[in-house]
């Protein structure tokens, strides 16, 4: 890494170096200019990561947070049924930070956001005596489409994405190399990339308006289908416990029906791997609550670990259960987040 | 002001109570959602402010660093030509910080917003080792009246919408009570004003947008009218200077004809009160390059301030020039800011 400080070149100096990172079209104005679809909804979303607090370099490289930072404001834009079209960037440096760290942050970012044809759309940095780096994202989304933790319905069927405490895991082989010995090397890497490279779900939006439009054709149009869901950022258990707090409803979870990865069932135990799959957080996956016969084609197109993992109900809380009856009931709770204070 | 520390309620327990500040039905989903007008392209700006670099509270009172924070966004848009939607507030607080401390925060930036029909739409809050506060502001604007900083044309004349110097007088009258003894207790005040609840010249785009409309009927509809400005949040001088450099320009500015708050005059020399006009910074006016027709009616219409102050030249500099023929001309050159590493 080049020994170049920010003091050296100073604010103007980064800044001027940072622009490289956004389209030169959008820069160098009091504010970038964005055009919208017609008929579609603004969506944003803000985030904060502080250096010791949100991300160290301990397990994470400086374009893993850049990816990172980049791939948790998309999921968000993704929970909310939402296209991305940027994001802003305001970041806090000390004059010690090294100027290519920040430029492998850019870097980590832009290339989350080309997957997902998005953009940096500009930016403010300051000088601060700790990194901070405040991620603003937006997006567009149909009016009708959009997809809140409070629509959930009893009857509704509570659709996962993809695996479940594989972050959680890759983690673990991070700060703990010496685990996982029985783990063959592509799954070792495999838990690893799904922690310091998390995909947002935004490539599951364009197969669930599909499904939708299919069916209003052939439904009563006027029987509208709202949607609910959110990221599991903060764990699977975290956001169906959040859902059916915000709409009102409970939930019931089958406990075999959580997709896991395989290669986990390798190295812990079965309480282990699902303790990770409900509580371990930041796989990025969206848990949707939808009327099941959209659920069951959903998770038929989708393939690969996509799940119905339960249903909505008119308890007064969240059930982990057990149909084997191997395992007593659980009631999920809220999971408050770490306590930051 | 209460004792109650942010470690006493943590995180969760301060979003909760600074989401007072936000529309209901904005909040508690993954990202906000609004409605922008059809047609209309986005337009966004991002600042970062850090406690004891941007803001400290020997001059400013936590409202006032609130308002402060709010006007310099929605300046920024009002110097694109945008209408604000909105703001997110990424906020960074130490344990330390007082829970009433960060209330009076967003009480000032509500009570800014609030004069211009926009609202907090989302935000973030964690532990950092400093306070600090990142806003991005949102707004629409018709894609044919963006106001770029690149679109002066020789001929152009140099409008500025209201007084320049008056934040840099009250900042120094904060700064050093004893000073200014001349000034009546209004002017005083007014000048204090000036300096901690700054108002971003939102005011004047529906008149803008009245006369070109007009312009546009009686003139061929062929010829459009590309606007250029920007705010002269870092000084009337350095507003000019970069519409300049960045249209590949040139610009005469008459000394006589920049707009001085008249106490300044009771107070100090006039070769200082024009160094504060020029340099002094966080007035938020806008200064806009218009054809002369349009320049003329707008500054009639205004009134109160607003005046020509010069014209866009080929040249290749920005000359001070004075009619009277006291001053010698001065080339004005670009403020690099304040370096702050």
């Amino acid at each position: 890494m080049s020994s170049l400080k920010v003091r050296d070149i100073g604010e103007q100096g980064l800044l001027k170096r940072l622009q490289s990172f956004c389209p030169a079209d959008i820069i160098g104005d009091d504010a970038a200019v964005m055009q919208m679809s017609p008929g579609q909804s603004l969506v944003v979303t803000t985030d904060v990561l502080v250096d010791g607090v949100h991300f160290s370099d301990r397990t994470t490289s400086p374009s893993d947070v850049g990816w990172r930072a980049a791939a948790a404001n998309l999921s968000d834009l993704a929970a909310m049924g939402a296209t991305p079209l940027g994001i802003t960037i305001g970041l806090g440096v000390t004059g010690d930070t090294a100027v290519s760290w920040v430029e492998q942050v850019y870097q980590g970012m832009t290339e989350c956001l080309q997957q997902y044809n998005t953009v940096i759309a500009g930016g403010d940095v300051v000088r601060s005596p700790v990194i901070t780096i405040s991620i603003t994202a937006f997006g567009e989304a149909f009016p009708h489409r959009i997809i809140r933790r409070s629509n959930a319905k009893v009857g509704d069927a509570i659709v996962v994405t993809g695996f479940h405490g594989a972050s959680r895991a890759g983690l673990e082989l991070l700060l703990h190399p010496e685990l996982g010995k029985n783990l063959s090397e592509a799954d070792r890497k495999s838990l690893i990339q799904a922690h310091q490279r998390p995909k947002p779900r935004l490539d599951i939006l364009p197969t669930l308006w599909d499904i939708l439009d299919y069916q209003s054709k052939i439904q009563n149009p006027k029987s509208k289908i709202e949607l609910a869901g959110m990221d599991s950022s903060d764990g699977l258990a975290d956001a169906v416990v959040q859902i059916c707090k915000m709409s009102g409803v409970g939930g019931r979870i089958e406990r075999s029906h959580i997709p896991i990865p395989q290669s986990l069932h390798n190295w812990i135990s079965p309480e282990q791997a699902i303790k990770w799959a409900l509580y371990g957080g930041e796989d990025f996956e969206l848990v949707l609550c939808l009327p099941p016969e959209v659920a069951k084609i959903l998770v038929k197109r989708l393939g690969n670990s996509a799940a119905i993992v339960g249903r909505i109900t008119s308890d007064s809380d969240v059930r982990l259960v057990d149909a084997a009856g191997c395992y007593p009931e659980e009631v999920l709770s809220l999971i408050q987040g770490f306590q930051h204070f």
